[in-house]
């Protein structure tokens, strides 16, 4: 009789996981997968999640990756099931999630026959894995012998570890062939020892960061110094102290353009309103930049990347060296940590007694706090839900500890045009490729994650999401009910496609604009979340909003506060507040 | 002011589709998209489907091919809209439908910049696709000039619609860049005239078959000749003429064993009950044929592959020269097409006076014959539905010209395993990778495409589905009520996975069995289909199902007939079947 393989490849591969610290496993079902579903689930050191659907399981660990930082795996059969994980593969990678996406496979005997459910999975998702093993079927390697095989699986589950950990952080892909039969044999196991004393196969110690070194502090701070009317954009992926924003902000007295998702939309140099101020045509010609310091990815706001054009001298960081500059503009940039290097200039600034004077961030100041004045009064004047206004609300109400998701679209939008500045919060988004897929499932992935992480009990996990995107993942609430998790959706339906309704859309074709723009659903959102036994609060004042998201938050589970607005009044609502902006501000 | 570029492209594709045939696009709502969508919603001749979910969009369009028997377009924006397609694009390329996948792109400078919804999308779907083509981001190339430029667009759109064609059919990917602006500028269009007699640029004449030559047809003719119990096996793709197999049948004296999906389960030599028949060894072992001759996909039935295993002398034949053997049983194969080679062999042995003798065949027959009256005595007694009769009686009660459609997993199987012979129906299934997903939408494209074929007011489309393949592909239904299309789906809600009860995982780990396999979902299908229009007749009688589903049919729309069973009795059942056709046959 041989040994069982299938199982000890399996159990290897999840103690090694659970060693490095992988705490959620995401499994959709099929019989391929078995070996690893039941290893999955035999171990009590990782939390199984079960999803019917793909493409919502992959979301959903992504989502537990991105609230734990550190790697989940997510499971499925072979065939189609697999490429219903691209489109959360894709936006792992660039949005830099550790994700280790485990395939089941035919062995290469059975590929290319005709043997069902089978395709050709070798890289499978191309260059969008940081990673790509195929791992092999595993066999007994006869009598007296393993150890090898087994030093060869665990160096695989501890590798895919750290390549998913990057940095960059991403996806990797590890495609699994098992041979027939798929359930534990009942003999013994192909011997597959982990190291004696608990730790990985190999341990990745902590990689090193780039750190600047002094050349190219000093000719940062040369630029900076020299920029009497310079600012600081920060985007997703920052990764920077705020306490480093802030000084940084205090010794230059440079304005800071946070995009909340960078979680730098805070203290006193923070514009917070800088999407409405930048749409007025004087305003925004005379705040042209000498010099921008841009962290993390761009800025969304068109008004901002428009003024943000290659004409404005940039200094471009990310810490991974990728290039985020779709405008072309950065004339300089520096792989580096932006942290460690902001603070060296910060350091080198204070102690060199630089003095900004006040003339360059008062104007912002000054413009900042009466833009946030009009807009609060126009819009505490509408007695009807607006969108704008959900989405500062929503931001406000949250408790500190609280996350926030946006979807994509004009949630994000409509947060970074009207948060105003505050912390203790963690937002974040699927801003990697900025789909509206999966959206729901990244939701409940993260209050999944939040949930396993210290001091869960008092970490709300919120959600602000458009009727398109809740429903294009509906399935992500698939036994939602029962998941033990605590997640609010904040649905604001407008019954179609709200964005295009600012874009040349709108007016180009008119006659085909609601067939294929607007794309009015007329589903009942609420009555679709209650076939999953999600609670809906349906509210129709917007001074209702915040008791009734503070209720769901309260009363725990998942639920929906569902707000229905007017698509076309929204795009009205918004030009009110931009006019009122302008007026404020001239 | 240059001309526009992108409308022109755009136009010049849809003429270019219409031209040859095209006649049906479905459309995922985006922006980068939108001059190709604005062309194909202002052309008369193809028809415009729009759907929120880029997955069931694709197989929507898949289903609308598979139908017609012509390319479908399916079109999307950019970054994980364009993955989503992934599931359908490797059913396309399986079951050899012929689809044009469009995906928008971002144009090569704002590629790998941080741009928003910008993956690399350059051979996004690998080998999976027949042709990938950069199409290049249209602009205009100056004063006068344009034919060019034109030729190439109209040169693109015919090659994309000759390699879907394929022989063999399947997908082909455009991936077109489109710069700002993205609706019409309102300037005049880069000329691109089309072939002035409203033909395509390019006519992709009928490709040849492959027709196999005298030595090829004498060989087989030899083998047969000397077989003188042999079969004949049919799967999905067989292609062949039913006269035909009649033909051999009768000049041959030898079984058929049909896969529904062939569309071959007919006429005298026609033995339905192979999978039960085959699960009695007794009668497995002493039917074991002389040489089988292999048509199309491989059969479902696990006692038929069983049986059919490399002892057995297997002559494979495909018409595109795929090699569908998982059991690597062929000892001799032909890529030529079945048709004319089985004509060639019938013809050949009739001439020669050929005689069968009726021992072998009249043995099947006689078997056949009891089996079938043993599983109707058996499942007509039983009051409460069982999934088994379900399908039969679904098969015989629709009407001729009626398309049927199977979901994977079990449907498929029952089918396999309990219909009767007859003609008159078509019946398909996602069978190229037998994934779950997409179903729905596959049934409605498939409703779409024979609507806009000849006669169609007769010609019923029902689907025969559980209830995880429902859910998975739930969004299918969006719009649904809408879309004027008929279909009926026969749902069949056993609350989880069925098929795993079949499997070694139903007794190797009942610990873990519900949560990875048996996945309870308690989903109240009825009331999911009502969120989305879709009215529901909910029986829970065995003889009550035929009447619903004429019902359904005749009242006309999307309509769904939901049939609650239990997992667990459902096995007992089917046990209780293959121990009534043994005790029949013995």
């Amino acid at each position: 009789m041989s040994r069982d393989a299938n199982t000890a490849l399996a159990r290897a591969l999840v103690d090694e996981w659970a060693r490095a610290g992988v705490a959620h496993a995401v499994v959709a079902p099929g019989s391929r997968s078995t070996p690893l579903a039941l290893a999955l689930a035999a171990d009590g050191r990782i939390r199984l999640h079960v999803h019917l659907d793909e493409r919502s399981a992959a979301f959903f660990a992504l989502g537990t990756a991105r609230a734990t930082g550190r790697p989940a795996v997510v499971l499925c059969t072979s065939g189609t099931a697999a490429a219903n994980f691209h489109p959360a593969v894709l936006e792992a990678r660039h949005s830099r999630v550790p994700l280790l996406v485990c395939t089941a496979d035919r062995p290469p005997e059975l590929r290319d026959t005709g043997a069902g459910q089978t395709v050709d999975q070798l890289k499978l998702y191309g260059d969008a894995v940081r990673w790509f093993c195929e791992v092999g079927a595993p066999e007994d390697p006869g009598p007296g012998r393993g150890a090898a095989a087994g030093a060869a699986w665990r160096s695989v589950a501890a590798r895919a570890v750290a390549e998913a950990d990057g940095p960059p952080a991403g996806p990797v892909h590890l495609n699994l062939a098992f041979r027939e039969p798929l359930v534990p044999t009942g003999e013994p196991l192909v011997d597959a020892p982990g190291r004696p004393d608990g730790r990985p196969w190999t341990v990745s110690l902590a990689p090193a960061r780039r750190l600047p070194d002094a050349a190219v502090v000093d000719r940062v701070v040369e630029l900076v110094r020299g920029a009497r009317c310079g600012a600081l954009v920060v985007g997703w992926g920052a990764a920077v102290d705020p306490v480093t924003v802030e000084a940084l902000a205090a010794v230059t007295g440079w304005p800071v353009l946070a995009d909340p998702l960078s979680g730098l939309r805070r203290g006193p140099g923070a514009i917070s309103t800088y999407d409405a101020l930048l749409r007025v045509p004087a305003f925004a010609a005379a705040h042209v930049p000498d010099l921008v310091v841009r962290v993390g990815a761009p800025l969304t706001s068109k008004a901002a990347t428009a003024w943000l054009g290659p004409g404005v001298p940039q200094l471009l960081v990310d810490p991974d060296g990728d290039w985020l500059d779709p405008r072309h503009a950065a004339c300089e940039r520096v792989a580096a940590d932006a942290g460690a290097l902001l603070d060296g200039v910060a350091a080198r600034l204070a102690a060199e007694g630089h003095d900004p004077g006040g003339g360059w961030i008062g104007s912002w100041v000054a413009a900042e706090s009466a833009a946030r004045a009009a807009i609060d009064a126009l819009v505490d004047s509408w007695p009807e839900p607006f969108e704008g206004r959900i989405a500062r609300d929503v931001v406000a109400a949250l408790p500190d500890g609280a996350t926030l998701l946006m979807a994509s679209s004009m949630p994000v939008r409509d947060v970074e045009s009207f948060a105003a500045p505050r912390d203790g919060l963690r937002i974040t988004a699927n801003r990697g490729v900025n789909g509206i897929d999966g959206f729901v499932s990244t939701v409940l992935g993260t209050a999944a994650g939040v949930a396993s992480g210290a001091g869960a009990g008092g970490s709300p996990v919120v959600a602000l999401v458009g009727d398109l995107c809740f429903l294009h993942d509906a399935n992500g609430l698939l036994g939602a009910r029962d998941r033990g998790l605590d997640a609010t959706f904040v649905v604001v339906d407008n019954d179609g496609g709200g964005i295009f309704s600012f874009l040349p859309q709108a007016d180009a074709a008119p006659e085909h604009f609601e067939t294929l723009f607007g794309t009015p659903h007329g589903v009942d959102l609420g009555a679709l979340a209650r076939v999953h036994g999600v609670p809906v609060d349906e509210i129709e004042k917007a001074g209702d909003l915040v008791p009734a998201l503070d209720a769901a938050i309260r009363a725990g589970g998942v639920r929906a506060v569902l707000v229905r607005t007017d698509r076309a009044a929204n795009v009205t609502r918004h030009r009110e507040v931009w006019s009122a902006v302008a007026a404020a501000i001239t």
